[in-house]
């Protein structure tokens, strides 16, 4: 095992070392390769936005899209800093969600359409995806989808999002705890759950997740909304997340305990809120960071080093 | 202020907005830069490792040095990545501290031109100074330097080091509370126990820090060795390290209760314990990200994007 033989004690790089094992292992390569790196940030509109639970109008979520594409997003700099292809996929913006607190958020023709927009999506000869997303009122669709998935009601999932004021804040909590009470004949079926309070880009995320999986290709996380969005693969095969890290936990405050459900150990406490992969991106350089050291350090025979005494 | 007009949520890039500020203002620019980056790992032998503190020989430090300049230690991957300039400081490695169970580690003049070749170190045009240390035996003097300055004994700061057995850390316990017996008249004299207690490297990551703060260099400390170093001038002047960040959280130990009483959040919690700079130069990326943040972004003005609704 080359890690073993390295210039350092054994463990003394920490993650890196397990971060370099685990893309060696998903690669199957013994030297890893991060060559090309794909972030992808869904986009999608939501019908519950309208009932104020956003600091932001919902016209945000295609201005953000262009703003991608001219490329004056934190995301635009940090894919370019961490030199990965960066892609939006805008999901249908001039057609929000169903309101999930009177109705399903989704058909599963309309869910399953994301699921696979999310799959086609991912290269092929893609080594390493981070994924996020946009979208004017996701923290609630996801705040919605992890109390019906995992229990606890509004009080435990809810937050600011990107910044919503105390009475935005219990406006959240009300859509929420209405769409439990809509959609509580499901609560036992985890992609029901999906279709019905997620939204179009967090189901394009769980598509994107199962293509990477096929594809043995390693995926970065990005904050709550994105966690959330793959957080029911994991009821139809406990292992479906073990391809997949958590770049941060974000200051979204349901996010701890998300991660703490899933088995995620987040690579980064940065205290950011912004989405749009910006985290998961922020996480590349830390993998590239990984990979740097396994592949350019010397072993200590090499390096004529003398090993650990004998203990 | 340019960070308030940014496309996004004020405050959603966390702690890469606040690094950004600190940046900008220590280098009194509203843009920071990071053209040259240094990154300087200092390198001393202690007479303290002839009671065997350390799993590894004291020979290594000096075949260590060697490795840097060759290449092949894990700093130079990092340093690389991090598109840094990586020197190593070797400070009379064939001359050891004297054993500082018996006697003071150096006496005045020899501390002092250690504390001054760190000084002399630190290049004038510089905009971002990473320092971090190699040294057989060292996390023991840090331990002892940090039980003199902070109390709580040998067991609040002595750890496992590159990763010594049980044996090993009673030996270092036994060392630190000898030092503690043998130098308790000057432990109200923070230089004097950085002299008696510490190591050329510690003192001249001392220098170092001193130098940046004259200059207005940002600086990132590595880890518990390196903070320890740097601890004693925040007992001269509680701002002695507005200028310094704490790229991580160690997992040695005593690490944690040394940022704690020193009031630094680290940036990075990787479970690493490798020294040499390693963890400074990998947060050297994260100032990249920062950076590339605060002076790429498009303003909500530029982007023609939506900004907050009326709360």
């Amino acid at each position: 095992m080359r890690q073993a033989e390295l210039t350092k004690p054994p463990g003394s790089l920490g993650r890196l070392e397990e971060l370099a094992i685990w893309l060696a292992q998903w690669q199957r390569r013994t030297i890893p390769r991060l060559d090309r790196v794909n972030v992808i940030v869904f986009a999608g509109n939501h019908g519950v936005a309208a009932r104020g639970v956003s600091a932001y109008p919902a016209a945000v979520t295609e201005q953000m899209v262009a703003n991608y594409a001219r490329g004056g997003a934190a995301i635009n700099q940090l894919a370019k800093l961490a030199q990965a292809e960066l892609t939006a996929v805008p999901l249908d913006l001039d057609r929000p969600t169903a309101d999930f607190t009177v109705r399903p958020a989704m058909d599963s023709l309309e869910f399953l359409t994301a699921v696979d927009a999310g799959y086609r999506s991912v290269p092929t000869d893609c080594d390493l995806l981070a994924i996020g997303e946009m979208g004017i009122g996701n923290t609630t669709a996801a705040a919605a989808l992890c109390a019906g998935l995992l229990g606890g009601g509004a009080t435990r999932w809810v937050g600011r999002g990107t910044g919503v004021d105390d009475a935005g804040i219990e406006r959240k909590r009300q859509a929420v705890e209405a769409a439990l009470t809509r959609h509580r004949e499901i609560i036992n079926d985890p992609i029901g759950i999906a279709a019905a309070l997620g939204g179009r880009e967090l189901a394009a995320m769980m598509g994107a997740a199962l293509a990477a999986r096929d594809r043995q290709i390693p995926v970065l996380l990005d904050g709550f909304v994105c966690t959330a969005a793959v957080a029911p693969l994991t009821r139809l095969n406990p292992h479906a997340l073990d391809h997949c890290r958590a770049a941060h936990i974000s200051a979204e405050s349901g996010h701890r305990a998300l991660l703490a459900e899933l088995g995620l150990s987040p690579l980064l406490d940065f205290d950011m809120r912004l989405g749009e992969a910006s985290a998961a991106a922020l996480a590349i350089l830390l993998l590239r960071a990984a990979l740097a050291c396994h592949e350019g350090m010397a072993t200590f025979a090499e390096a004529s080093v003398s090993g650990r005494s004998k203990d």
